[in-house]
């Protein structure tokens, strides 16, 4: 893992010495120190490589693999001309590669492209990441009820390594298209080159760092809204549906309920959104559509980018902001959240019990994806919404003690847990940044972003004294 | 109901009577309307009168007996003086029958005393109204986990209605023993007899209305605030041990394990609370511990009285009410909110499930009091806290889209759907008051206060075509 993150640091170098820039020795600073952690723990480990891995290993590997990453992906800020403290950088880094988009960076417009393409390539790294794991590995740890997503290819621990690592290459391949696709049409909307890549990878990645401080509201341009919307959705579906369509089997594509469920919801909020907008602020319609669906696809998916200070919809656009951070988007998706899946097994499990009060010997099913849901499997998905709720008000109260305000410690947790990005209100909004927050907040925040990324108990489970002992 | 609603209105009617005032003719004019429609119903039904109950029809005779009354019990809020709209009348009674304690009234400081009994009299009657059908009723219904409570002698609906009226006898001699002890502490700590017996009575029924604008803070007296923390405290433990305690068996009061988790929460939150204020208001410890205990039970038991501004705490301090908001007290007490023993079954379930992950084949169970929980009251109580926070998330959602602000939305949806009472920010916080919001928003807090004190699945099954069909 390091030696690749290493590699990834020759790239923003390789653009800063073709840029001019100074900033080329930063990074090349931080892939040696990298590079050299890299290999040392190599030749340690050397002749005891396996590709069985148990069920104890699996967890604590993921958890490591992603806090690694942001301990070295943050050496290159910590280095940087912005003097950043390494609480920052690492905030920064943790922030990226979670593709949470929470940003500590004032002065983006004038920052080095070089710096700009490391926050972006973490983001895309994360994104990758994240949807090689949720396929290969979170569906055998049964976190959470992704046990329903288990393929039977994936159903023991020991074959886990080296099927996941057939299948990341197919999906590198589709992530690498989809991105490329996006990154030409927004090169031909108008953005530079550099931005578009930039921003392609953040899109697809759902992650949200944009290379401007106004984030995607700078370009002000109707066409790269709209582009920008589409790539966030399309980071926001199961990439295996992708990988069935190029086998020529679209059928999962056009009828899983989890993407019409997505697409619906999404489709609804954005609509209340711009007309809320419409009546309330008397926006031009179709100026409310297009914001309306930017910022609220933006926030559902967790990606975090903006285009205008959705804090000043008023009540309810905030309201339903807070609500559409903790959805998320589809399971084996770049997104975070509580995932749509869930969604449908918790109203489906809830509308069962319903119908058991009536008819107390009835034999009432949730389904979903019209197959019944496995008992364990739905309550998994209640315990996970229930440990969720649990962490976001853990969280809220110590983001409180910790002197932040009402709205920022509320929609602080919200944002880290469910990895969107801005919160709300005028400190951390999306007009705002997270430089302000003292050092703890930051890491409390940090810790969260993980959390929320790994499905919470990928996490917590480290912190059972039962997982250490034996 | 109606004509016991009736015969209590006269209550007030003599006191104004004797003071008086000429209010009295308001009461005496409610309680001819209410007792013209009482015995109509009972002329109309008569000869047809049966103790069986089926399912279908406990439902909706629970929600109908507190819909009945709130409208009923309006009347005299909507005759009197105060110029009150049907709509701020009914949101009052509603307020007082579910023990919830958010008001409309301005100038209660000036008001009619029999206006203020009035008051309080419906939150005394709504919490032993709860009481009893916490004991006879929910847990036939088996709503959210209730059915855990189920004692044998209440197993089968045709049994219900005898048993309660038998069980409901003893418990109100309790209750009424409770009140009187009550208000004789406040009585010899410096109340007007009047005061001590309403703040007995809302104290009791953790309900929260004073006959002060400024509720208890009024007073100003440290013994006052004490003795009312307590009576909120012996408000929230379940009746039932009381009841066991008279007939000699007080292990259920010392050993009880929700009583122990209840005692314990409300201890460590208002200790924080206290920390706090003495650290970052540098508040002296007497008084910061004086006002952490009274305010955090208050909101955690759901009274909602207040002697300051908590509002004005801070972030932690605003971030632990929202939390404390939702716990409530315990089960078969005058509380609302999701309850203690759901915590407990709540932490118990995800506790298992996260043995499960590390032991995918091994057998966790979670236990509650020393028992393990059966299959269905865990995932009752699962269901029960999602749905509850789907509640909580759509009314904050229609609030905000009836104009609210985001601090008015959030913690007004919390407060009404735990029947707290004041909610949190400038308008409806302790300092505050619900009259200056739109009628829309009241009726809505009125549903939701109803949903919560039913236990949400009582009404919301109503809604359910299902219910009507066959």
């Amino acid at each position: 893992m390091l030696t690749i993150l290493a590699a990834a640091m020759a790239v923003p170098a390789l653009v800063d010495l073709i840029a001019g820039y100074a900033d080329w020795q930063i990074f090349g600073a931080s892939a040696l120190v990298t590079l050299f952690c890299g290999v040392s723990i190599m030749l340690t480990t050397q002749g005891k490589r396996t590709t069985a891995l148990n069920l104890r290993q699996a967890f604590l590997l993921t958890t490591l693999i992603w806090t690694v990453v942001a301990v070295f992906g943050a050496l290159p800020f910590a280095f940087s001309d912005l003097k950043l403290s390494y609480t920052d950088a690492f905030f920064e880094a943790m922030s990226g590669v979670t593709t949470t988009g929470s940003t500590v960076i004032v002065g983006l417009d004038h920052a080095p492209p070089g710096l700009l393409l490391w926050r972006a390539l973490l983001q895309w790294l994360g994104g990758i990441g994240i949807v090689v794991m949720a396929m290969g590995l979170l569906p055998m740890l049964s976190v959470g009820g992704m046990q329903l997503f288990k393929t039977e290819a994936f159903d023991t621990p020991e074959k886990v390594l080296p099927r996941a690592a057939r299948f990341a290459g197919w999906l590198s391949v589709i992530y690498v298209g989809i991105t490329l696709l996006c990154a030409l049409a927004l090169y031909f909307a108008g953005m530079s080159g550099f931005d578009a890549v930039a921003h392609a990878m953040t899109t697809i990645a759902t992650g949200g760092y944009s290379t401007k401080d106004a984030s995607v509201g700078h370009f002000d341009n109707p066409t790269i809204d709209w582009i920008v919307t589409i790539g966030m959705l399309l980071g926001s579906l199961p990439f295996i549906a992708y990988l069935k369509m190029l086998r020529g089997d679209s059928r999962m594509l056009l009828h899983d309920s989890q993407i019409r469920w997505f697409l619906w919801i999404a489709v609804l909020a954005s609509m209340a959104a711009a007309i809320w907008q419409v009546f309330t602020l008397n926006e031009h319609p179709l100026d409310a559509l297009r914001h309306g669906f930017f910022n609220c696809v933006s926030v559902m998916t967790g990606t975090g980018f903006a285009t205008t200070d959705f804090g000043q919809w008023g009540g309810f656009a905030m309201a339903q902001m807070l609500v559409l951070m903790f959805i998320g988007g589809c399971a084996g998706s770049t997104t975070c959240g509580i995932k749509i899946f869930r969604v449908q097994i918790a109203y489906a499990t809830a509308r069962a019990q319903m119908g058991r009060l009536l008819r107390p010997h009835g034999v009432f099913i949730p389904y979903y994806n019209k197959k019944p849901v496995p008992e364990e499997v739905s309550n998994a998905v209640m315990g996970f919404l229930v440990v969720y709720m649990l962490c976001f008000l853990v969280l809220a109260m110590v983001l409180g003690a910790l002197g932040l305000d009402f709205v920022t410690a509320v929609s602080g947790a919200a944002t880290a847990i469910s990895n969107v990005g801005p919160g709300l209100g005028d400190i951390i909004g999306p007009a705002g940044n997270f430089a302000p927050l003292p050092d703890a907040a930051k890491w409390a925040l940090s810790l969260a972003m993980l959390m929320g990324r790994l499905e919470l108990f990928t996490v917590l489970i480290l912190l059972a004294p039962s997982f250490w002992r034996g």
